[in-house]
């Protein structure tokens, strides 16, 4: 079996480390910087702590940012890099900002729009400004992944964007900052967690290094998510839900992701349903779809998890679900049988020909026909 | 909990890779290379093969190797590179081809001895030249660590020297070349790896990344090698192996080795045991030890590796050194019961401070008046 590894991104994790910024930036000789961030820290007052923390050195701040960030948010943050001489950016928010900052990072040393990057009709070079992602919500592991999902509301298309510029210098995981994400939120950015790590391990470029560490956050997972939906405050539980977030992210940013995310482009484009909810959707019917490929070696990862086999661990999956209030049906999520063809179509996604079962229309078909 | 991650090195794995040099070199740009490597491979036909794959990109080789290399190895080998403008070098080879090279490449870029450095007296610039790592042996880990071991018959001293300059720019693994490793060399050098993951493990500087690659290195190790031991043509099982001793590199990294390999220094030094041998010397002793230490946490990790307890886990260790003719008793060491005073002074190597429970002269020669 043949594979590569590498992972530009130093990572820096504990409880309250944002108080340590100004020494962070001293330390990498890093000087005049904007502060990239969600706009509920705007609001919050975390915006103003980290502005304190860095002792002077964020002169900028960007907060025009939207769940499934735009081009146009890219293009507005990357107007202010250029025209302030910005030297480095500081992401503060989940995937969202870190996503609209990646981006921000590298068109911002060019002329262009990052829609002409997004759709294609240039290619990156490899120029860009140095980035410390700092993640707020325990989900997408964008802080580690050389990938920004990015959203053009002009030609109706959200699709990922990949450079090896996007990968953050450093990620700062302070599990202390998630404590006042919302139950949903917790709900729905832990289940993309679960899904970065099945989807790891049984995508067809699955490796050893990213197979240890997707089984790694899997077990943290399905461990400590109940128990931070149920009690936001617990910091263990946020903790080695901030744990399990980056290490999935470690474990899915070289074999990539599957069916379950192929499937939840089109349920968030056409459904409006969160990133996390929506991998979650078939993420079940997923697990019992690839048990047996490959020789089994899902149930072994199973049960690895701690359960007897991967079938009883879709169950459990099924029923985190339904405990966390997730849409489990068509009808939970709004979608009409009518709509199931073009559903399944938009479904092949490139990502889909990473699931160890082959997928067409007709099998993902019958996939979204069993959720009733 | 707080934790800092990195890991330069780019790892390239797969059997035959070594037939792509030519090409890996191209697409690092890389023109005028050394060639060093362990002198066996000079006779068995395998350095020509390789000067032969890399189609004149390597204009010089370097070959005085010994075991536990020496300090006046690096300096020849530095004075060749100086000498011939030598621009990044290959090391092939088992820990002690790998560590001669890592210090040559960053010694060639002063005027000094390395001996000036191992002794402490002068520090270690960052200028270096690029080096290529390519482990013959499934032990050390040392392509993926910035550590170098080096011995200087002139002192006396062996010890490690530490740099972020020896990191490897990449690691080739080539499971392929360890076919032709004796079976006590297979056996020592495999018990090495089983000592990186567990004292990774139990190291007070333990940390979660680590401890996933620790888990899924142990595995293997316990499955693998009593068959790589058995047959040394079995190429799945050196497969294998060669990812174990890659993953528990990763390991150990950062949380570095605890009590086994502090013992293992002077069992090298005075008693002439190779390394990985002299680590499993007391590696059951020190799995009991530490079960208990931490709340445990050593028989969580057991369970997962699919034992009972941690106990257990050190009753298969010391089955698996009785199956593979390694060294068990002080007798079987030649270690005079009158020298154990002195073996428990001189195991109070820095290494020891990691071990979760803290052991003092008269613990360790406790633990050595177990091994009868
Ligand atoms: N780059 C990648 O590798 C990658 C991987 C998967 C998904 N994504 C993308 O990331 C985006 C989703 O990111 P996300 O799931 O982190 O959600 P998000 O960034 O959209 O945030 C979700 C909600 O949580 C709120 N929020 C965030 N942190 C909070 C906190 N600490 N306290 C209170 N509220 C908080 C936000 O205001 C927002 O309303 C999607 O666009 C998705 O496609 C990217
Ligand atoms: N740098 C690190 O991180 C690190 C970690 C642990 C140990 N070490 C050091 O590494 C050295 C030990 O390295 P090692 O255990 O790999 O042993 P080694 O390099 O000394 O090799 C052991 C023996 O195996 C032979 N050999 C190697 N590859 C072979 C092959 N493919 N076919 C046939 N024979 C082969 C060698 O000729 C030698 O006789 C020690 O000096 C030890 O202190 C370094
Ligand atoms: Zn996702
Ligand atoms: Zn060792």
């Amino acid at each position: 079996m043949n594979w590569n590894y590498s992972q530009p991104v130093k990572i820096i994790f504990g409880n309250n480390k944002i108080e340590e910024l100004h020494d962070i930036f001293n330390s990498l000789g890093l000087k005049k910087g904007i502060l990239i961030c969600d706009p509920i820290f705007k609001s919050n007052g975390l915006m103003d702590k980290i502005l304190d923390f860095s002792a002077g050195l964020l002169v900028e701040t960007f907060y025009d940012i939207t769940p499934n960030p735009t081009v146009d948010s890219v293009d507005s943050c990357a107007a202010i890099m250029r025209e302030k001489n910005i030297e480095f950016a500081v992401a503060l928010g989940g995937g969202s900002s870190l996503d609209c900052a990646k981006a921000a990072c590298s068109v911002c040393k060019t002329p262009y729009s990052i829609a002409d990057f997004h759709s294609g009709s240039k290619r990156l070079g490899s120029e860009h400004i140095p980035l410390i992602a700092i993640p707020t919500t325990s989900g997408t592991g964008s802080e580690v992944t050389p990938v920004a999902v990015l959203s053009n509301p002009h030609s109706g298309v959200k699709a990922p964007l990949v450079s090896d510029n996007f990968f953050p210098s450093h990620a700062i995981i302070d599990p202390a900052l998630t404590l006042t994400v919302p139950a949903q939120v917790t709900a729905s950015t832990g289940m993309d967690v679960l899904s970065h790590a099945l989807e790891a391990f049984w995508s067809l470029n699955h490796q050893p290094i990213c197979d240890a560490l997707a089984l790694h956050a899997a077990k943290l997972v399905f461990k400590y998510l109940p128990i931070a939906y149920a009690d936001g405050s617990n910091l263990e539980a946020r903790e080695k839900m901030s744990e399990a977030s980056l290490i999935a992210g470690l474990a899915f940013g070289l074999p990539k992701t599957a069916g379950s995310h192929a499937c939840s482009f089109p349920l968030t484009n056409l459904y409006h349903i969160p990133h996390g909810e929506a991998c979650a959707f078939t993420l079940d019917a997923f697990t019992k779809i690839n048990a047996e490929a490959e020789d089994g070696r899902l149930h072994e990862f199973a049960r690895a998890a701690g359960f007897e086999n991967a079938y009883k661990m879709a169950d459990t999956i099924s029923e985190m679900k339904k405990a966390m209030k997730l849409k489990i049906t068509l009808k939970d999520a709004g979608i009409p049988e009518d709509n199931l063809e073009e559903l399944s179509r938009l479904s092949q996604h490139p990502n889909m020909l990473n699931n160890p079962v082959k997928m067409n229309v007709e099998s993902i078909l019958k996939m979204y026909e069993s959720l009733i």
